[in-house]
């Protein structure tokens, strides 16, 4: 089990998610959002529309973990996702909004939650068992890695030169 | 099945969800949010915390339909959902954000959707056969119903007197 | 829908099932049901195995569709059964007997289904749609068509020489 | 985890399961199989049938914990399933020999695992984490306690007078 000061730091990190991936975005030439610069790679389009459908999806999770017995969490494949709905097709205002506010609103359910509510047990069909403390291990990471994704995108289209 | 026309007008209604729920929460007294004053029935703070979590949700079902063979549409108790995260305690901003841009990023897929999209099929535990088109006419009266829901509280509590 | 008539036969055909398979097996040398003469296809031990966990899970998905609401059925990867679950080092008897209890136990149950099981619908993650008729029509056929692969099998080993 | 020997002894014992049930049902009249002396029991009819629906699932549970990576276990509402799937009206003979059948080709793979085998994982909506020392533990024990069940109803009845 983490102590309350290791949650504490892992919430500040979700909360802080939103505005790394914005702060990523600057100087990002708008033509660019939707190159591929890096073999294999999402674009920063295709970056931000994963973040929206992850970050709602994992809203979910939490709640399913929250509310449910002994939930099993829904796994798909995000490269999958990525092609069939279009990520590099949608303008990204919307996507930030959905990851801002898939934020904002579990913010105030990890505020909330008892020290029981943070040994509930759920089942991730990939990763076995799953627990509020791994959702947020992963999501404390999740908006700053693809942040850092954008940033080198960024380097590699040379934006800032 | 729809014509293109019937799923066009219901688009838009689902378009303009967001809006009717703003609105009918127009001259709501503040302190009055959280008041339950038609017996049994959410208050209007909890009408719009079932709204965040019931559309990122229905956002989610919609990607799983075009994304996923055949998926088995994850169903859930919403008067459970309410107690146990707390509806009735958390402030509504955050959830009417997640409202809205559930629905704008939602409505980018519906305007990009093929006639060979509209006929994917997945099954719901409770309801059985489940497609985009019954997606579609569920959620363009989800927030409409529950905006009208508002107005009979906001006229139960004398708001606007 | 089938008639009732067009039921009686196939349930007759699944009765036989167990037969088939057994009168399949008649003159196959004992130290050839393990063999492979026929490329990338199973030995008849491998096939009797099958049978066996294949129609046990048939039993289960009849009894299922008729006394839950709206069952996902169960698919596995039955290649992926064979070697994971050592069908070809174990010997064919318990297997037959599966086999067979599996459908006089549910042949009981078909016997006693009303207008209304018949009506009952389920869900295949991978064939979709799924009701006590089509459970019928594959159940009916596939015994027999396992018989005539060991058939065929019997006849490449040139068992009856 | 247990040693092979605490394993051994529970393999012997689910072997033995079969056995017990049918010497529980030696001199139980054929005419008060169907009777319910204990209130709110189940009859020996229904008690076996259960047996023969449980154990061919039971054997399905085994082999998705061996055959799949972490498998959900479908639980089933095992009073629901006696009067849905008329237990009562159906003649025990075809369920004690699935009964059997279902514990002979489940004892050969038992007799097979390996250390890694054991250390299978998989989860029970209803109980959560499940492995198949946990399956051993349930199954070793589950003919052996129906069949002091049965026991009871002999002696309800006064069969043996």
């Amino acid at each position: 089990m983490m102590t309350p000061e290791d949650r504490k730091q892992l919430i500040e990190r979700y909360e802080a998610g939103y505005r790394e991936v914005v702060n990523s975005l600057e100087g990002f030439h708008a033509d660019q959002l939707t190159a591929h610069p890096l073999d294999g790679k999402w674009s920063a389009c295709e970056i931000v529309q994963h973040l929206a459908d992850s970050e709602m999806n994992s809203a979910i999770r939490l709640r399913r973990l929250l509310a449910e017995d002994r939930p099993v969490i829904h796994a798909y494949d995000e490269a999958d996702y990525a092609i069939k709905l279009r990520y590099n097709e949608r303008e990204i205002g919307p996507a930030l909004e959905a990851l801002r506010s898939a934020r904002t609103t579990t913010a105030q359910l990890l505020s909330l939650m008892s020290e029981e509510d943070w040994k509930r047990e759920g089942w991730h069909p990939e990763s076995g068992f799953y627990t509020p403390e791994l959702w947020l291990k992963i999501y404390a990471a999740h908006a700053h890695n693809h942040a850092a994704q954008i940033v080198r995108l960024k380097e590699a289209i040379g934006s800032e030169s």
